[in-house]
């Protein structure tokens, strides 16, 4: 038996990164149906990982959709306990044709493992499998009791779960849940994510004529409903971008001074960013950096508008009708149902003359998380963090939303400490997404860390 | 031989009908490519009509585009030439799904035959050749000279018949132009159109970032080019309906009292208008009656708009571009290209913070059109549908735009009169498009009438 956690790992380090190229070969796209079997397989092989490291209460378990993975060790009596997350699904590969390798055919290029998942959240969470068998293999048991669930819904908004949770409160309690989902903001400095935005939203569509019509025999006597979503659209937001909708930032907390300090003194370039996303000038509210419009100030965006004709060439028509799908993102204490009921109001209120509109149902919206400031998970990450890189890690906030954050907190009472090793840049929902070689060793190392800190932090 | 063309088209009535059923069957959309069998389709069949009924010349027309149909009959010495002008290309059938027959596979329903292109210009036009045929074979002659030109690029601006116009004056020398095209604006009043709109436009597309961008992580920080749209679009009317761009109103010459007086005493009813688009409420520039504002008011219209994700559901994307299709309907004398370069300086000029924009190039424009007042083919109009109806026609203007007359007017310095038998609420240009049965027999009887009228006149 190999003398310490970290040593298993140099040992076994070739073996550890064949294991997740198979684990990626798994093609466990949760969208789409015709991948099934691919979710199985993958559901099965991190089952098949639990039962070989000797977990207990290893199971499959059925939501209404895809099963998510459970398995415990809680062997440390006085010690934390701590729930951690990952999920085994993926996005879909399209578009097939940008790809160098085929999605799941994973491929190393200059120290980089590219396929489908592999960053998100395949490799991540892999490393906390890794982190136990290295534990296991050599002091024979853990640091801290451990519950994993694993799920395979968290790319289609992790209903299936969710309702797990709420249901089974007692099985996955915990202290806290430690997230190998998450993603860090950069490759250069380690980062651990404090907050993520919430989110609500309302697609909706504005009626005119009964039917389409001729632009030029009836332009001119009738509202055009283009014009009129164009309108209602611009009415949203006021010439400085910031949200126009009655009450849109009423719950709003104000971030504190010395927060708003912490978030400006990070490293951020503007054209660095500008060059990332390919626009020549940055907008947003004014009176806000980049990173503070990203992280927490809420948002009002259009995903989708359209109407009348979009194909090639021109066509003479008033439409009937248009569309428009809206997301706001949310931040401490914004409400989702009531942004929307806000949302909907303005929509209302502001309809120009000679259109009707309808909403559409059953937009799940999704409370914004804050990881609670000073809490142990926090503290121990930080420290698991410098032992690994050497320097203090950034405390940085997420603009996307983290569901699964919500819920636990909802119906737990726990809050999530993201503990992830997958880094934003690596296209994630794109094609050619990748996960770096050295991450998978470097998190395995800060896990061991983690768990060894926190069971001598009490 | 049946012993009058009025008899002959009593006897054969069945067998026209399906003939005109034939045709329509053909899907002979111009503006989409993947439509050009049809297109070629229903020229062939045209030109197959023409030589059955022992026309000269017949003759397909090479154009930059669709060919145009040729065909002559010229025995008529110190008769009047009529050039009789009709278009075989049809609108696209989108949205397929409205439709309750599929719109090349016609369908009759009370008195009505259902299909693309049937009103517009398919039944108007087969009315001409029937009428000829109607003289042919009973008379064997006819009463006047004419000149055939069938074209099949109507919906797309009639780019290549105008060069062929313009390249062969002499082959299309006329007294003046015979249009089976321009429909009648009411069904229970027989009209003649003195005047339509002129057409100018612009398609374009803004574009923001390079790439679509995550609306959670990046929403806030960059302009949407969803938001710059509506913006750019709801600038280009203001609150009272009335176009603010720039200059766009310098070049209208203003209606006499006596021609608003004339427009006003027609029978119109607002609510029964209303009725027949369904909307609750009529919309346009303050000051002016709907038939003021589709006759002899110009128009800035929307025909298209769109971009981000419009499919089911929802998707977190700021999209990396928007797009939108522009139409001006203009009058005397209004110019296409100088409207077009407003409009485009307007957009510049508008152009919200970190959008870049393009226009697609080659939007053919038409000048608006007026017959000359008292022109002989207005005067024999006038008497042929009081023939028919028994009453005589009110003279109407058209809101649409019919570009060759302007070609005609420039090219070969004739007037064009109108002389349709579809009716302006036929859903031409929409899904369920038809063609009231009762008129194709009408119209080829008012055709017969105004040959036979004209032959007389001099």
């Amino acid at each position: 038996m190999t003398a310490t956690p970290h040593a298993y790992i140099e040992e076994h380090a070739e073996r550890i990164l064949n294991e997740l190229i198979e684990f990626v070969r798994l093609p466990s796209v949760s969208t789409d149906p015709t991948y099934h079997d691919g979710v199985e397989q993958a559901a099965h092989w991190v089952a098949a990982q639990f039962e070989m490291l000797g977990l207990s209460d290893v199971r499959l378990m059925a939501t209404s959709g895809h099963p998510a993975v459970y398995a415990e060790w809680l062997n440390a009596p006085g010690k934390p306990t701590i729930l951690v997350y990952g999920h085994y699904d993926v996005q879909p590969p399209d578009p097939l044709d940008k790809w160098l390798n085929a999605p799941f055919t994973p491929e190393i290029r200059d120290g980089r493992l590219y396929g489908r998942g592999v960053s998100d959240d395949k490799g991540p969470l892999f490393i906390a499998i890794k982190a136990a068998e290295a534990y296991l293999r050599t002091v024979g048991q853990l640091p801290v009791n451990i519950k994993f669930l694993i799920e395979g819904e968290e790319e289609i908004g992790s209903p299936g779960v969710a309702a797990l949770v709420r249901d089974n409160p007692e099985q996955f309690a915990a202290d806290f849940v430690l997230s190998a989902d998450g993603a860090m903001w950069r490759i250069d400095e380690p980062s651990i994510t404090i907050s993520s935005r919430g989110m609500s939203g309302v697609n909706f569509t504005l009626f005119g004529p009964s039917k389409d019509l001729h632009s030029g025999r009836h332009g001119g006597a009738v509202m055009n409903p283009l014009h009129a979503m164009a309108q209602l659209i611009a009415s949203l937001h006021d010439a400085d971008g910031r949200v126009a909708v009655a009450g849109f930032y009423d719950d709003v907390v104000d971030v504190s001074a010395d927060d708003r300090a912490a978030i400006q003194n990070l490293p951020f370039d503007d054209d660095a960013y500008m060059q990332q996303v390919g626009v020549d000038e940055l907008f947003g509210e004014a009176t806000y950096t980049t990173l503070e419009r990203q992280w927490i100030r809420p948002t009002l965006e259009l995903n989708g508008m359209g109407g009348g004709y979009q194909g090639p060439g021109s066509k003479s028509v008033i439409p009937a009708e248009a569309h428009a799908k809206i997301t706001c993102r949310l931040v401490p204490n914004q409400d989702p149902a009531d942004i929307r009921a806000k949302v909907i109001k303005h929509l209302e209120t502001h309809l120009p003359p000679g259109t009707r509109i309808e909403f559409e149902p059953g937009f799940h919206g999704v409370a914004p998380y804050q990881v609670t400031p000073g809490h142990i998970g926090l503290i121990v990450a930080e420290q698991a963090l410098k032992a690994v890189y050497e320097q203090p890690p950034l405390m940085v906030r997420m603009g996307g939303t983290l569901p699964l954050a919500t819920y636990f907190k909802q119906y737990l009472g726990i809050d999530t400490i993201f503990f992830s090793f997958s880094t934003a840049d690596e296209d994630f929902h794109a094609p050619n997404e990748f996960f770096r070689i050295n991450r998978l060793y470097e998190g395995i190392a800060a896990w061991i860390h983690y768990w060894d800190l926190l069971a001598s932090s009490e």
